[in-house]
């Protein structure tokens, strides 16, 4: 005997998950579509040497093996960088402006924690292409369309300016990008170490420079009307000209998105945000769901310059997001948004005897043809079994079909929800009692 | 530089054909729910000591490696053997009998050859926990419902009943399974070989038998009215008990399925369907579509006594099927039945200045609102481009937007189809003209 077991940081879906998950991976599809977005398929698996082009944490974590034919290979850690490759190698038959959405698993062999599993799902949406405001706009209107169609309606996206953070790196005396980058991964931890933990930290790196006015700024958060905001902070726009642009694309990609039907509510500025490192060059945001604030981010993206510069030499800027579901999942549910049923059919069809088989896969049929999902049930048992099934998975209607029933073609109906039963229907009285 | 390609055998889909894919994947599931099938996902990857528990050629197959904690793990080859541990794991939360349909990618380190891929996806549906016929019909009749859900018209189950093919064996003179298992070994390549080659292979291996009269019955294929086949090979029950039992258990399953309003010709019997070897059981079938005769099975299953044996004591006994989503996509692009656009959106939107961003953007939320999927494009460009990216990708309208519809609020549409384009309409003329 083999122990049946998944393997740690691995995680079976049963039913009632799964189908809440594709209930929300639908949801999630509808609205990308909604803006035009295409889905793409790229493999599992790539060549390593495509894999391991960058530095990071990440690069430990990474499944790789050779293959039966002694290639290096692995599996793919992020959609992001099959994208770049994919990009590169597709991007005549692809035809630029090109936009994409992508739902699929990702691997990393990281510690196993709560929550945090080694195979995960990501839903990637970006737009290649194009420098064009337009598409920063359209990205978080995707956002914030997806998180509606959720059914959630307190959560903010928090917008910031990489071009924000580098000119007030600049303007309070870090001028290298090793230096701002280094700044910036103290600044990612303000959440887990605190204020006090940022400021030791950097004094440790940088003891020549002061910090409580820089980190003053950074933790600046747009609380209440957009338009006042900007004004409140206009003066950086002096400071140098890295900040003035920064600023000024932040506040017109706001105007984009202030007279389009949003809430306000749902985009606000945030300072602090940074989003990893190498990587965006523009616009960054996450997103969090307000009463989850221990979530963390739901959703998070930003613009980057050029995302195939590992494999090309054309210049393909493009700006994207990515929601990690097994995260909002777990908000979801605790917000009570997620499907609850173990079961796809809301009729199961129940019959008292092994001649009554074929009236039964008739009525079954029948339902189906009506556009009434009906499941039947096999066996022939006392029918205390097939009613505690249909208890334990969430049938809404139990058919009982008995020597009566098969003799008149008719049907008996119980709905499982009120307790009511009604004896020897036809089916269309029953299908009425169904869709009612 | 790194030189953007996919592993040997693996494969990119780009838009056209991963939008395909989806709506076919999107019919088959809405089919296996409307017979109360429920999804269930599991690890692409599992420890490899539950892989490699069976014999056979797809073992030098499967994708061995260790992680990162040094365990043994391996890629899924297929969702069967991951379905009986999820199964042995689950059971008492799952409750039984149980119904899963499983959509997801599988990998196989063979040889590349046309048309066959190392990761490739597979979708199963099983009806685990009962031996009751119903089971067997249902799982046919989901086959026949899934592919008429994707247009299919012309399209047989070839269905054969395991204890058909042990008993005429016992009757030719082979008793052990050993035997079987080497005549059915050499049966299953009928279609490869021929019946020469199938006769001289038996041959070879079992020099002191005959084997022209099995061979002239296992060829037997039902052609016409099923009942008056039944009858013209009822002489066989007489041979033993178990060809009898066969028998009677398929014209019991026909009985099932001819009482429903199924075409006939969609279920027919086939002596000569093996299906593997030493895991089904019961009945068994594979599905042809007519006109592709090369194409092969584009779904086949079978029922098997104990699902969980390798992983469980308790018996699973089920039933169930796979399609091969791969090749059937061939086929369905082959007849012509798979969509065939590079754009989720029926509209793009154009606009001529920068200054217009703002009012495209809420004519696009608009189309959107009214459940039009809209695409802005993202730059402004001499009209030529954005009109040869709609034609490129299928849009069926553009809209223009230049100072005059600004103005007015106006907007000037185009059918991409018909050519006909009308200036200055208000939104809801042109979402009337859109939804014509």
């Amino acid at each position: 005997m083999i122990t049946p077991k998944t393997l740690s940081g691995f995680k079976d879906r049963l039913p009632k998950e799964a189908m809440a998950k594709g209930a929300v991976l639908d949801k999630l599809a509808s609205v990308f579509r909604s803006f035009g977005f295409v889905p793409i398929e790229t493999p599992h698996l790539e060549y390593a040497s495509i894999l391991t082009q960058e530095e990071g944490e990440i690069q430990k974590e990474i499944y790789l093996f050779k293959d039966h034919g002694k290639r290096e290979v692995g599996l793919r850690f992020d959609q992001t960088i099959p994208l770049a490759r994919f990009i590169a190698q597709h991007h005549h038959a692809l035809g630029l402006p090109f936009k994409r959405y992508a739902i699929g698993n990702v691997f990393r062999g990281e510690r196993a924690q709560r929550g945090r599993y080694r195979e995960f799902t990501q839903c990637d949406f970006d737009f290649i292409g194009s420098k064009s405001l337009l598409c920063d706009s359209e990205i978080i209107q995707v956002i914030i369309a997806s998180l509606k169609a959720l059914g959630l309606d307190e959560f903010s996206v928090w917008i910031n300016h990489r071009k924000i953070l580098n000119g007030l790196c600049e303007h309070f005396g870090l001028h290298t990008q090793e230096e701002i980058h280094a700044l910036l991964r103290v600044v990612d931890k303000l959440s887990k170490i605190g204020q006090e933990g940022v400021l030791l930290e950097l004094k440790a790196l940088f003891p020549q420079l002061q910090f409580t006015d820089l980190l003053k700024i950074i933790n600046t958060k747009q609380n209440g009307d957009p338009l006042e905001f900007f004004k409140s902070v206009a003066y950086l726009k002096d400071y140098n000209p890295t900040l003035k642009e920064g600023l000024e694309e932040l506040e017109s990609l706001f105007n984009l998105l202030l007279c389009l039907e949003i809430n306000p509510e749902h985009f606000k500025v945030d300072f602090s945000i940074a989003r990893g490192l190498g990587y965006y060059t523009g616009i960054v945001y996450e997103t969090t769901i307000n009463s989850l604030a221990t979530l963390g981010s739901v959703c998070s993206g930003g613009r980057y310059d050029n995302l195939s510069k590992s494999f090309s030499t054309q210049s393909l800027p493009g700006v994207g997001a990515s929601i990690g579901l097994d995260r909002l999942l777990v908000g979801l549910e605790e917000l009570e948004l997620v499907e609850s049923k173990s079961t796809s059919a809301r009729v199961l069809v129940v019959c008292m005897h092994p001649s009554h088989f074929a009236y039964a896969s008739q009525v079954a049929q029948k339902f189906r043809q009506s556009d009434v999902n009906a499941e039947l049930y096999p066996e022939v048992e006392k029918l205390k079994k097939p009613f505690s099934y249909a208890n334990q998975k969430g049938h809404e209607f139990v058919v009982v079909l008995g020597e009566e029933e098969v003799r008149n073609k008719s049907l008996t109906l119980k709905n499982m929800t009120t307790g009511v039963q009604v004896n020897h229907l036809s089916f269309l009285g029953a299908l009425a009692m169904v869709n009612e």
